[in-house]
C-alpha cells in the first residue's frame, strides 16, 4: 500500500447524510481534531486492511450539521465526539460488560466504507475511503449513529477532541485495564500524549510512585507536573531498563504500561513488573505484522500481560461522562495539547509529531 | 547438566532434623508421592538452576517424624503436605494479597540446599541436593517450617498428595487466576492430571461450556466424566486448532488454559480466546530457555495473558482448606490417579508418564 498525502483532504466536497438507507447517519462539522500516531500509521501504509485513497483522522470533536432518517441520539447543533470504536448497543460484545469491542469495529469488518458500503467522500470526482467510519481530517464528515457520542453543550471542542482517542486511551488503560490500586508503583514507557494520560490515570487511581520513561528528556517536566514522581532516560544507564526498574523498586513495579508501540519496549515493560503480581498493559499500537519474542517463564511465574483498546471504555456510554468529568475539573488534559494549528497546516502537525515536539 | 537416575533415591540415609540451626526444620516420613512433569524436567536436566545429584519429587504427603527447635506449626504424628512453594508469612510477597510467590521460593534463590545451606541427604557418603526444599522421592525427607502444611487427620495420604502440586495447580488456575465466571466458555489444552484439574475448576466455577483438547483421545472419557462438555483432537482438523475454536464459539472462548508446556500450544491458546475479553492462562511449565513468538496485535485488542503458579494459592493457608474441601466431598480428584506403584517401581511411573498413560 502506498502512503497517501494528507493534503488531499482540503479539497473534499461536503458530505451529506442520505435518508432512507439501512443505517441512520449523521453529518457533522468537525471543529477540531487531534493527530494521533495511528493516523501516521495510515499515512505510512502500516494500518491493517486500509483502502486508499482515504481521509484519516479519528480524534475529533464537532457539531451536528444534519441527521438522517431514524437518528434519535443527536439533533442538529449538538456538540459531539465521533467514536473511532463504535458502540452499537445491540451486539453480543456491547451486551457483555467485559468488552468494549463492539462487533461493528474495524477488528471484525472493514470500516473503510460506511455500513451501507457507500462512500460519502469524493475528490475531483474520485471516491475516497472513510477511516474507522469517522475520518475527522475533513471540514465535514459523516458517520453512523453507533459512532457518535453527544457531549456537554459547554465543552470546548478544541480541547475535548482528545477524548475521542488519546486521553481516553491512556487514562482508561490505568483506570479500567490495569485497575491501578492506591499506593502502588507504576512505570510508563513513552511520555507522549497517551503516555501522559496514563500518568494522569495512575495519579487519579492513587499510585504512590509513578516512574516516567522516555529517551526525550524534554518530556519530563510535563510528566512531573501531571504526577510522575520520577523520570528516567534509558540512555543514561548501561544495563537494560527492565533491570534498572527492578533494582529501583526491589522486585519490579506493580503496573507497567507500554505506550510507544515497539516490540522491544513491550518485552521490556513485561520484564519490569513484579514476577508474580505484576501487570503489564500494552497501550501503544504494535507495528503491522510484527512479532514479539519473549521467554514464557516471564508469564508463567504469575505476571499478567494485557492489551487496552481505547482504554477499555464502552465509548458511547463513557466518553460523555469523561467530558463531564473534565467540565467538573476532575482532570485536566489541556496541557497535553502542545500546538494548535489551522486545518490547512495539518502536515506541519505531522512534522511536529515526527520531531518528537508534540 | 546431566540427567540423574531416579533409582539413586532408594538407598538414601534417613535425614533427621538438626536442633539449634537458624531455621526450624521438620523431618517427615513420606507416605505417598505423585510424579509430575516438573520432576521429569529435573531428570532431563531442563529445570533451571538445578544442582545434581538431587532427589526430585514435590507432590507428596506424609507424617511428621520429628521436629527441630522452634517448630510450632506441627508435632510428630501430624499428617502434612510438603509445600513446593513455601509461605513464610513474613516477606513482602506473603504480606501482599496479590501474589503467592513468597520471597523464599526457588524463583528468588536456590532451594537446592536447606535455608542454612546444608544438605540433609547423603548417598554412599556423598552429599545429595534437595529439590524445592522438599524432595518427596524419599522415604524420609526434611524441610523448613515455611514449606509444610498440616492437613486433616483423616485425610487419605495416598490421595491428597495430589494437593501438593497437580490438583491445586489446575483447580486454582481456573478459580484464582482466570476467575472463571458462571455461564462462560473454557478451553483446556492438555488433559493430563493438571488439565483435568482445570476442568474440575471450570465446572466448579459454573462454566457452561468446557472444551477439552488433546491429541490422545483416550483421555476424553475421563475429561467428560469430570465436566468437559466437548472434547476435540487437533489432528482431526485441517485448520489450526485456534481457528477451529473460534468457529466453534463464534468469537473465541472466554478462558483458555495451556496445560502442556509447549510454546506452540501457548500461542494457539492465546489466539483461541475472545479478542477483547478473552483470558489465556499459562499453566504448563515452559521449556527452559524457550522463546514464544507472537503477533502483539493478539494482545493489543484487549486479550489478557497470565501465568498461574501453583494455582495462585498461598500454600500454607490454602492447601489445608483444599484438603478439607476434599474431605467434605466438594470435589473429587481421586480419578486423576491412574496407577499406584510401590516406591521401588518409581521409574516405571516415569515410563507411564512418557507413554501418555497417566
Amino acid at each position: 500500500m502506498a502512503p497517501v498525502s494528507i493534503v488531499n483532504v482540503t479539497v473534499l466536497q461536503k458530505p451529506v447524510s442520505i435518508p432512507g438507507l439501512m443505517c441512520p447517519f449523521i453529518s457533522i462539522q468537525i471543529v477540531a481534531t487531534g493527530i494521533c500516531g495511528t493516523d501516521d500509521h495510515v499515512l505510512k501504509g502500516s494500518f491493517p486492511n486500509m483502502d486508499y485513497p482515504v481521509i484519516p483522522g479519528h480524534e475529533g470533536a464537532g457539531i451536528v450539521e444534519s441527521i438522517g432518517e431514524g437518528v434519535t441520539c443527536v439533533k442538529p447543533g449538538d456538540k459531539v465526539i465521533p467514536l473511532c470504536l463504535p458502540q452499537c448497543g445491540e451486539c453480543s460484545s456491547c451486551l457483555n460488560p467485559d468488552t468494549n469491542c463492539c462487533l461493528k469495529t474495524h477488528l471484525y469488518e472493514s470500516q473503510n466504507l460506511m455500513p451501507d458500503k457507500t462512500s460519502r467522500f469524493t475528490c475531483k470526482g474520485k471516491q475516497i475511503h472513510h477511516f474507522l467510519w469517522i475520518s475527522t481530517f475533513s471540514e465535514y464528515t459523516v458517520m453512523p449513529d453507533s459512532a457518535i457520542a453527544r457531549i456537554d453543550d459547554d465543552a470546548p471542542l478544541d480541547k475535548v477532541c482528545l477524548f475521542g482517542c488519546g486521553f481516553s486511551t491512556g487514562y482508561g488503560a490505568a483506570i479500567n485495564t490495569a485497575k491501578v490500586k492506591p499506593g502502588s508503583t507504576c512505570a510508563i514507557f513513552g511520555l507522549g500524549g497517551v503516555g501522559l494520560s496514563v500518568v494522569i490515570g495512575c495519579k487519579a487511581a492513587g499510585a504512590s510512585r509513578i516512574i516516567g520513561i522516555d529517551i526525550n528528556k524534554d518530556k519530563f517536566t510535563k510528566a512531573r507536573d501531571l504526577g510522575a514522581t520520577e523520570c528516567i532516560n534509558p540512555q543514561d544507564f548501561k544495563k537494560p531498563i527492565q533491570e534498572v526498574l527492578v533494582e529501583m523498586t526491589g522486585h519490579g513495579v506493580d503496573y507497567s504500561f507500554e505506550v510507544i508501540g515497539r516490540v522491544d519496549t513491550m518485552a521490556a515493560a513485561l520484564a519490569s513488573c513484579h514476577l508474580s503480581s505484576g501487570t503489564c498493559v500494552m497501550v501503544g499500537a504494535p507495528p503491522l505484522g510484527s512479532q514479539i519474542s519473549f521467554d514464557p517463564m516471564l508469564l508463567f511465574t504469575g505476571r499478567t500481560w494485557k492489551g487496552s483498546f481505547i482504554g477499555g471504555w464502552k465509548t458511547k456510554d463513557s466518553i460523555p461522562k469523561l467530558v463531564s468529568g473534565y467540565m467538573e475539573k476532575k482532570f485536566n488534559p489541556d496541557v497535553l495539547i502542545t500546538h494548535t494549528l489551522p486545518f490547512d497546516k495539518i502536515n506541519e502537525g505531522f512534522e511536529l509529531l515526527h520531531s518528537g515536539k508534540r
